[in-house]
């Protein structure tokens, strides 16, 4: 038994040893990160021809291939999704805060936008917009919010390429207003120049769409 | 006339081949990057122990010491602020593109947090906040939004350490509703659940005070 | 003019100094790397509709999306490109120095695989492969030799994303056989345990074919 | 007890496996790497407006908030400390391996400097030194030398933003003279000019006051 | 016993866990990577004054000192190799997916070379060649296809510095043609122009000299 | 004229635009970092087959390849040198702020050692050391201050191979004592407990040794 704890003793330190760094986007140091017994399916994922479920309120639905559901990918720094959208489906204001995404449009009409981050000289944040038919190309830089909009009658579709094995995503009305905790009202109300009543609001519309 | 013209033609070849990858965190290729004559300096700044101007809605101020105040910063991948809080005074929900930010309080009480990208089972993101007081610090990791609040009835100030040369500032409130030009009505309002007019509304206010 | 020709001893300086690293796959530094005038059109690109010309002795067609046709992805360590593919087109054995790659079928069955690097025990390199048809996705990492083959008898095209602004492409065949002087003979039939002969053939095909 | 063995062995295989590279200052590939529960504690860290004790040889104390610190810090690049000094108090001559400082002066008047790397034409490496009031703000590069002295005749104290999770911190005379064991007496005495005996006594007086 | 399963599913976790980023060429983050007793024989390796083993088809030998033979390598982002030539030995086309190599000749004449990525013009990919004789340096770029061959009548040797802990080795000839399994000959008749025969031809050969 | 003024103060932005990060030791972007021609000759040095001049005091030699004398290695990240040892010639204490070093004896008995970076719990900084001969091989990791003796009664000499294109040397005596201007005698005489008149004696001979 005490063998038995001494050895828990020991994995503790391995993993807190290894948890120092667990996490990064990096350089290989080997082919690819699949120590023991791999097959071509390690680096195999399908489905991508399926059009992800827009039934929901914002009509879009985000079909992610990332190191979580395509484990080859682990240690390479790149990903992809597949992003669907129902007639004037929307994917909210959002960014990767790990990640730029190159975002081709295969079906449809879709209106885009990245906002820029805060001028030094207190102008106001750019805001890069366009409407895209099939076969354009757009690109949202690293950590900055933008947005996606069908903007036509008939279901679209498009392929992201993501710049991490892991992106990440923040939906910024989410993360505001939906927050687990809620973030507290004097804040929201200041920052957003809301009345006390709409941020409340607005936290309970969040966090019943959630 | 026409040498003039092929100069200016040689310049935009060393232009674009060098505009490549000019804006890079990098590992440092030299002891620091000033090419030619440096002083101490070129590694020096001052007046982080003056208040920033709190006089505006927010009560805030954000006094950066980044790459372009402090141009021996370039190429180390770190800069500081000194950011001072009115009584009350909020520092919106906004994040770092580029940076994670080590958030020290000097003086007063500040109600912090930030909140998590999106949770993969559709769980609501997760706000992880604190109360800080004088010699406390806390962490807000890259591209994560954040806030700090001084709920004191006195002024406060802290400083902030950034994994960046140039960190960049997302002010959320700004990027989403005071964008140049703006986000199209129809993305916001489904975005935020909010009516069209409660849109226009925020939109000519953060307009108003930008 | 003796103005003129320090000037331009001045720009070699210039152009030296910035020469040491104008080429990074960085972390990027600024929102995204364009210095002066921006506008929505520098992050598209279009035409990633339309099929490339696969009239050729591979029956097969790239146009890529990088860094030099779109350039908004300056700095932003990712970039895509369209493979389009006559019936039994090859896209022949090459690699990227640059990029590991994650390609998705959009139409059409592609056989594609890779092989890996030596193994410690002298034992052979292992080919991954696969017969991939509509919607699904495959990972080529960084720096191995990979293929892809329409085994349909109709078109086939995909969307591959790229971990690099500029990949790099090396064709074995043409790096091998096509260079340019050519790689001595003596190396050539040693190393591919061929004929003399049987060389000089090959370095006249692929040099016609180039 | 062979199942218990071969457990052993692939825990070691494990270990072997991660043991590659745990140790890096990344990109991080999630929000922040704490794997299972999280609190807002694990961003948060106390104590840095309580002086360090000074109570020593040197006069001087350093109270670091680093990633052994305040485990929120793993993989994000980024870390603190508080600086203490007596009157006349002295943190010696050293260098951080994998650090930049970004190095503020909160109370008191300190002089500061740094020495570049060798020069490529045999001068003299350079000192680049200020004398430092509340408020300012100096750089020292990744790897340099460097020193901070109290030349006020009350306590003084600064805070210092390095660029990595751990930094490290070689003190020159520690790492030189009272190292253990020892570097060799032949050694120091050609590369420093002394006396083996002045070697001597040097060792002894820096392996008394480790 | 259920214990014992319950602890298998622990390391599974801890795998998992770990097994996103365990191959990274990193900055360090500490001194060096080796968690516990660490003695000087971890940074040591010898040998290298001994010529490898020529007596093979082609003639040559590598003697690598990676991380894999001297664990005080691990994240120090660099190895070195010792390379033999019998008279008239070949290194054969080959590249290092995550490495560039600086190759010095020690003794001998060798004739080495590499040839770039596809040129965007079409036009053929470039050889840079050139023989080298005993204290000559040669640089080959991180995954460029390269080649050394003895040119006299006498042993030759080298050392080179690799920049990757662990930078991989694709021999060409190897991996196309003697890949397990076989790439299809379909492919490689079409790639490289040959008839089928020939492709089984070769494919006999590299896997019996495999 | 106004033109010819315009036209430098254009050159000066792109100049400063781009020294932000001229000086990082990147991942390329490019097979090689030589924008126009480019020969052979650009990845190529000789020389290292010829002993450094060891006529010194210290009685060693270091002849660099690094990007400042071989332009092929620029943002490659690797370097070489070539080091010389009389009989008890010494490389004195001293470290490379921007990479690990692996040294490999190829002539002669030498004795060298690194010392680790401050222990946390205050226990000395750890020296390993060791004895080469012929074909040995060490490693000193980045940022660590270390040396090389010649124990032996002949010449000796040895290949680095340095994990930057321009690693940077920092010998600690000559940037302690010989900087330009001097660092204090305070500093000196309190760092390392030394009479003043000791530290002024060493400055004088290390400012005419330099």
């Amino acid at each position: 038994m005490a063998a038995y704890t001494r050895f828990f003793a020991y994995l503790t330190v391995v993993f807190v040893a290894f948890s120092v760094a667990y996490a990064t986007d990096p350089t290989q140091l080997q082919d690819f990160c699949n120590p023991m017994a791999v097959t071509a399916d390690d680096f195999f994922a399908n489905g991508l021809d399926k059009s992800g479920d827009t039934n929901n309120r914002l009509g879009s639905a985000v079909t992610p291939v990332a190191a979580a559901q395509l484990p080859g990918l682990n240690t390479l720094g790149i990903s992809i999704a597949r992003l669907d959208f129902a007639p004037y489906g929307l994917i909210a204001p959002h960014l990767h805060p790990r990640a730029t995404e190159v975002f081709t449009v295969l079906e449809g009409t879709i209106y885009v936008g990245f906002v820029t981050s805060n001028q030094p000289d207190n102008r106001p944040n750019k805001l890069f917009a366009k409407v895209l038919k099939k076969g354009d190309v757009f690109v949202f830089p690293q950590g900055l919010i933008h947005f996606q909009l069908n903007v036509g009658k008939t279901p679209a579709f498009a392929i992201s390429a993501l710049s991490s094995q892991n992106p990440g995503v923040v939906t910024v009305g989410n993360a505001v207003f939906g927050s687990q905790p809620p973030i507290s009202i004097d804040v929201l109300a200041k920052a957003f120049q809301l009345d006390a009543n709409v941020v409340k609001l607005l936290q309970s519309k969040f966090c019943a769409s959630a």
